[in-house]
């Protein structure tokens, strides 16, 4: 019989030697890459991983380490000693590891890493001893101190970070380099104290201590509110758990010939194939990612050391062809030797992600299915991010405007409120305001503020410094290290001599070419022509995708810019935003009050003549509006919705009425002002309604004032005939909105077809045209078959339809329950955002089949918003619509993401995953 | 080779003794019975029937009559004459002729007829010489002249009735029968007059000519406006057509040997198996029908003309016996033979209806299951129907407040503003206004304001008029014949001496004892378990029935009187009626916007203490709320809903804050209530909504305040629990509203269990509960199954699943347009009213299979208003419903309804028909 505790025991801890690195859930994304670098026979130190399963286990059994676990670990460690020659708390020859977090979905930055770990006093001195190099040993003995100190005992790591800055200025030097071992020594000493003071209790001395706490902590860190945070916001699964390598030390700060260094292999912001990194000599990997020194760039190395960029180019080209993906990678070099430390698939912009992906098919390196699958179609809308108008930055330049100038770390222009501290700026951003967030530099600790503003600068730190990356992956613009403008919390303002920007005061930032600028600048829209792959990406995806990809426009701009992103139609045309413009809107709202006076006295012979009369000249308009929008999309089919919100909407506020009324009797003055708004003040008050979103609109208003819908239709194939006369060929569709049953859709389409064949009459060249409906409540979808035999086509309504099958107003839940509802995973989603598949998804494959059934060729499309939403469009191409249609802008995503829905669709075989 | 017009030709024309009786369809409800008694041996007058069939085709052909038919009316006419022994047109032996309309479904009233038809001056001339009695020829040539003035030439008839009373009052005389023949001369001259003035057309003096037009005037009034409102309202097919009965006439008023009556073969109020009717000696049937004599109770008969009381008795019995249900008969007697002119299927009280039922039931006539299908769901409904307070009656009476007395011809009691014409009736129906309508007499083209009216009252006319009639069929209070008041139309008032009720003012009518009151007396709900019959009734209903029939009850008294009426649970308890008590709704305000506050500021420790300070004072209510109700119910589950409705609807009107914080700023004055007064505006400016239906109520209440929810829970285990010490057995039943999702369901149970396990701890006798929820929006129907994994019973919410079904918000459309949906057909029905099969009960039937594939024995019931409406428990049945609940006074209806849809299922073998 064997021991009670080899019976069946887990394996928790794998070498680097021994790990599966195909098994990226059990080592995390790190470990396995450390696995497989070492088996690919690449410098990487020794050291062994902690499996996920340890960490999972280590939460359901109350957070005590699994059985078995630390006995695995001590012989790993030992093996670790025979591999490096060292010994693990042997003050002669000691072996120093860090021990590192990782998940198997790269987190960047958001869990814990302790380097130096097995260090104390007594071995410090035997480093200094060995080493020859007393500031050395004190310095990462110090770095030891001050990790494990915020990451293990949970003391507040800017309240250890002023200890040095302090003892610099004593001192008089600009860096820690320059730092006696005395100094070194009473920075040590204060820090010791601080975190006594802070934690109560001793940073242990006992190297096995140390380590066995820092698995914990690190164990902790995956359920941090920061990290917790960032898996919320990336959708994350929090049942993963991470993993903890333990990696021999090597020191990229032991002397000249060492340092330290990220890079990627492509350019991470253009896609460029260039190394693309910094480095820092003589320094620790946290002095390069942290941004507290302002390193040096790659290029540089060839200089400085040639053989290990070369050697670097020959990994670096390695790892990225096995990987077959841009690697973004953590290297240091110890006394001339280069160790790899870490590399896995680097974040990118937007912009590289479209030009890696076009590159790397055009390489060779993957194929085009894989190519169009490596960008995701929200990565199109950064490319499309706005940015500050160029002339706009001119004038302001000549004005003296532009404060400072970083680096362009994440691209895009954004202008908002400047705010130093990321809870003000969750605070907020929940009410709307538009804002900045400036910081000296950031941490993990202000991700949520980062979340909500429009733009991140910072102070300090490069490139790759964690403003930078957390920007690039949010896909806001960024300028990091703009080192010639004081960012200062504590007073609440920017300067650059004597120019002085206050907390809530607007700036600009332009995060491609770096530039601050005092004051709101405007921003402009860049133009998707010029950007050469994502022409060809989206020609590709256009090749491969079956579901159409039509606009929402309501003018003759919008059309225009439609076009120019690829819309093959469009989708929706809300002649009601016509209604709003401001010349027309006091003619609408004469039309409205007589239409309704008409409706009550239907004998008044002068209400009626001046209901008839504002139609006529609101056709006018309308006509004119139509031709542009035909015009614009010649050929292709344009889908026109008449009059759907309820008429009230139109007209002045029944509470401004109110006061003014109230005002007005109050004050005893202007009887005949007084008469004409309480006539306003009644007639709102007759028309509007206790739930207007369920009230007398769509072809509700077609059934009750037919002469609207009459002088709609009307205008619109006037326009079509002018149009024709161009010689265009245009396709009207003309879409009645909210139809719920049968007998609606019959009787709108008989006044139409009635209204239509009168004007056409004796006409010899007629407007072809089709009448539909809209989807938008779930009778419509339950009785849709029925309602397909008077419609010629389908269009989803998925915003509305969203509202009534979840009986909930988007204006009232957005603000009341809906977002806490979201954050506290009641809804998996915003289901105005990502359809809901299981309610409103099944309404929309009911009423598809049901439709299809009586009419087989019928059109079937999307208007809601989520026809610009890839994981929605996903579900449309898989319930085989004809066409999503989206807001112009977001034109180029659906295209992609039409086409990804296809390439996943035909993997699975078809098979749709119907979420929670 | 046969000729052209003989080719296949339609038959058109059924004399009675060919007619096929079971072809109702064909020869109209008339026709089949007249051929019917005709088959039988009794004694009918000879005559032929024209089909509704050549109505159809007369409307399909442009109004032309159809092709051969009046060849057959000819042929069938010779017949006529060989059976009759007299000639159409002959001076010397004149036959004339009734044209009497017909359709399927009997219309009493609706459509025309037109008697004495073969006439003119030189044929009355011979029937008085072959009579000897010119009066009677000349009345009844005047008689045609009327009738077919304004039946077959749109004469308007108070017109022409205008005539005979002038020329009374010119000879001084009281009745017609006491005209000279110069008078009557006269009389038919004028009238002659009028029409050729008013029609512009002389009236036809050929027979040929008359019978032509008269037919196609019968044809015409099928589609007369208060035909298609009867019909309308009535819900029957407008596809029918009328058939034409042309019928030998015989004369009631030719001599003292002769009468005309009208008689029931049980009494119409009261269901007592006796012979009920009126007749008139030496009239014609219009004068009994109009009420424009007041005749004789048939009793008296058997003293005036026992031979032929005899016959009538043998011959309506046979009738009852041969119809298996009580009979509507028309007879007239010439010159002591007794002629039977109609018999149909007796309209009668709700009151009538049951006792006939279960008499005949109990006679062994008809089985208990025809006994139960016998009676309308929604008569019973009638027999509910309020009552004058006895009492009240009383102290007005000794006020001098009794105007005047009729005939109780319609029970019930009804006050209301007295309105003389069907026009402003309808006008003021519209606009909701509680009204008597008074006529001296009505007619057919009153209906429209009967239909409105609370009560009617004439004064004229008898059991058997037509206001007596109509109101019956309505189930409204009517007093008939209150010859003591004038009623006095162009005056606009009721006068009894000096005693002046002016139109508008305010009248109270007891339909059963016939009394009027001056002035508004309050109405009581009778004590079903008195009515004997209706017990009987039920109790075969009960044990018919497989729902399970429950009511809506919010207060301790709701409970009691829904026990009575044999409710058997509750099923839906509102608690937030308990909120609006008014000695609550100030402390309710208080703990809103302690709520509201303590979820803006979480660490405002006051606001928390006063929050819970008010909710504690509130469970203090709704535990003694609770203990009544549940204490009612005894052994019955009782299903208690949570808080419902947006906490907005608590506070004080936005609108009217607004006027009085405008007004107080204009007034400068008080500015301590000023301020007061803009906080609480601002307040109820944060929580007001949108679209308060969509909006944050239901379960997101629950869910954003848990501590309201967790109150409500606490004080219904609290309450279960002390009525439990009271030795009662209690199953209160905690209900979750607008579930729409999954994770909604079992979040609140967990909260709501955390809850009660806590106050439960450690008690011996637990309080055992259900946990549900209601399915009131389409994503918890289309989602049953997972809603069901958490949820022990699901009640639909009928009235929001079908406005979220629809789109429709009912406050909005009732006014706006969903009554004019209904009106112009684009619903067949309110669908607040009667459920909607094909789009709400799809849902319904998919969340009821959906929710038992979870949880097979989940509890299913309905809770919405169609919880009382038959043709919707029709649905539930079928569907598979456990129960419906409804209101109170709903529970005897349900209870028939139930036993009918069980009935009815099994007889289709369980398929449901899905209307429109």
């Amino acid at each position: 019989m064997t021991s009670k505790k080899s019976v069946g025991q887990r394996q928790w801890v794998f070498s680097f030697q021994r790990g599966d690195s195909s098994r990226k859930d059990l080592l995390g994304n790190k470990g396995a890459q450390l696995a497989e670098m070492t088996a690919m026979g690449l410098p990487v130190p020794p050291g062994f991983t902690i499996t996920t399963e340890a960490c999972l286990d280590y939460y359901r059994s109350n957070k005590r380490l699994p059985e078995g676990l630390w006995s695995q670990v001590l012989e790993a460690l030992k093996e670790l000693e025979t591999a490096s020659g060292r010994k693990f708390g042997d003050p002669d020859n000691p072996l120093l590891v860090s021990v590192r977090s990782g998940a198997a979905v790269s987190m960047p930055g958001m869990m814990d890493t302790i380097l130096n770990l097995g260090i104390n006093e007594g071995i410090a001195d035997g480093i200094g001893r060995r080493t020859g190099n007393g500031h050395f040993a004190l310095d990462i003995y110090r770095r030891f101190i001050q990790m494990f100190g915020s990451v293990v005992m949970n003391v507040k790591s800017d309240v250890l970070d002023v200890v040095m800055d302090e003892q610099r200025r004593k001192a008089g030097v600009g860096t820690g380099a320059e730092l006696s071992p005395d100094d070194l020594r009473e920075v040590i000493a204060r820090l010791k104290l601080l975190v006594k003071k802070d934690a109560r209790a001793d940073i242990p001395d006992d190297p096995m201590t140390q380590l066995n706490q820092a698995i914990r902590a690190v164990f902790e860190s995956w359920n941090s509110r920061r990290a917790i945070d960032y898996r919320n916001f990336n959708k994350i699964s929090h049942d993963l758990g991470t993993a903890v390598s333990v990696v021999a030390m090597v020191f990229g700060n032991l002397d000249d010939n060492s340092c330290t260094g990220v890079l990627f292999t492509r350019d991470p912001s253009t896609g460029d194939k260039t190394l693309y990194g910094e480095y820092l000599t003589k320094a620790q990997g946290e002095d390069v990612v942290a941004g507290t020194a302002t390193p040096r760039k790659i290029a540089e190395l060839a200089k400085e050391k040639p053989d290990i960029h070369r050697e670097l180019l020959q990994v670096t080209g390695l790892l990225e062809h096995h990987n077959r993906d841009a690697q973004d990678i953590e290297f240091t070099v110890e006394q001339g030797k280069l160790y790899m430390l870490q590399t896995r698939t680097a974040k990118r912009s937007a912009k590289a992600a479209i030009k890696i992906a076009v590159d790397m098919v055009q390489e060779g390196l993957i194929t085009q299915e894989e190519g169009l699958l490596r960008v995701a179609p929200d990565q199109i809308s950064q490319l499309l991010l706005p940015r500050l108008d160029e002339r706009a930055k001119e004038r302001a330049k000549s004005e003296g405007r532009l404060l400072g100038r970083g680096l362009g770390a994440s691209p895009g222009g954004a202008t908002g409120k400047v705010v130093f501290s990321a809870d003000t700026a969750a605070e907020l951003g929940k009410q709307g305001v538009r804002l900045i967030l400036a910081r000296p530099e950031t941490k993990a600790e202000d991700v949520h503020g980062m979340l909500v503003a429009a733009g991140i600068l910072t102070g300090r730190g490069g490139a790759t410094s964690h403003a930078a990356v957390v920007a690039r992956g949010l896909g806001k613009p960024c300028v990091a290290g703009a080192e010639g403008i004081e960012v200062n919390p504590e007073g609440g303002y920017l300067r650059r001599g004597d120019v002085i920007v206050k907390e809530n005061e607007e700036i600009s930032i332009d995060g491609s070419s770096g530039e601050v600028f005092v004051g709101s600048l405007p921003t402009i829209l860049p133009n998707v022509s010029e950007e050469r792959e994502l022409a060809i990406l989206l020609s590709w995806a256009d090749s491969t995708r079956r579901l159409g990809v039509w606009a929402n426009a309501d003018y003759p701009r919008d059309a225009e810019t439609a076009i120019a992103f690829g819309a093959e139609g469009i989708g929706l045309c809300r002649t009601e935003h016509m209604f709003f413009e401001p010349e027309r809107l006091a003619l609408v709202r004469t039309m409205i009050l007589a239409a309704h006076a008409s409706n009550q006295r239907p004998d008044d012979k002068l209400v009626k003549e001046e209901y008839h009369a504002t139609l006529d000249e609101l056709s006018r308009f309308q006509v004119s509006d139509f031709e542009g929008i035909l015009r614009a999309m010649k050929d292709k089919p344009v889908v026109i919705r008449l009059l759907d919100p309820p008429l009230h909407e139109f007209l002045p506020s029944y509470e401004e009425l109110l006061t003014e009324v109230v005002e007005l009797r109050s004050n005893g003055s202007s009887p005949v002002t007084l008469r004409e708004k309480e006539k306003m003040l009644a007639s709102v008050g007759d028309l509007r309604e206790a739930n207007p979103m369920l009230g007398l609109r769509g072809c509700r208003l077609g059934l009750i004032y037919p002469d609207i819908y009459a002088m709609q239709v009307r205008a619109i194939v006037t326009a079509a005939s002018n149009v024709m006369a161009e010689g265009i060929q245009v396709h009207p569709e003309i879409m009645i909105p909210l139809v719920g049953h049968r007998n609606e859709m019959r009787r709108m389409r008989a006044l139409l077809e009635e209204t239509i064949e009168k004007i056409q009459k004796g006409k010899a060249d007629k407007v072809s045209y089709k009448i539909g409906t809209m989807i938008e409540t779930p009778r419509a979808a339950l009785t849709a078959d029925e309602i397909a035999e008077t419609a010629e086509f389908f269009s989803f309504g998925t915003n509305d339809l969203t509202q009534t099958t979840f009986a909930v107003s988007r204006d009232d839940a957005e603000g009341k329950f809906l977002m806490q509802y979201v954050e506290d995973k009641i809804l998996p989603e915003d289901p105005f955002k990502v359809l809901d598949r299981k309610g409103v998804g099944r309404l929309v494959e009911m009423a598809y089949k049901l439709g299809k059934q009586t009419r087989p060729n019928l059109t079937v499309g999307i208007c809601g918003e989520h026809g610009g939403d890839p994981s929605s469009i996903e579900f449309f191409h898989a319930v085989g619509l004809d066409y999503v249609s989206c807001s112009p802008y977001r034109v180029p995503i659906a295209r992609l993401a039409a086409a990804q829905a296809a390439l996943r669709s035909s993997a699975n075989g078809g098979v749709l995953a119907i979420g929670d």
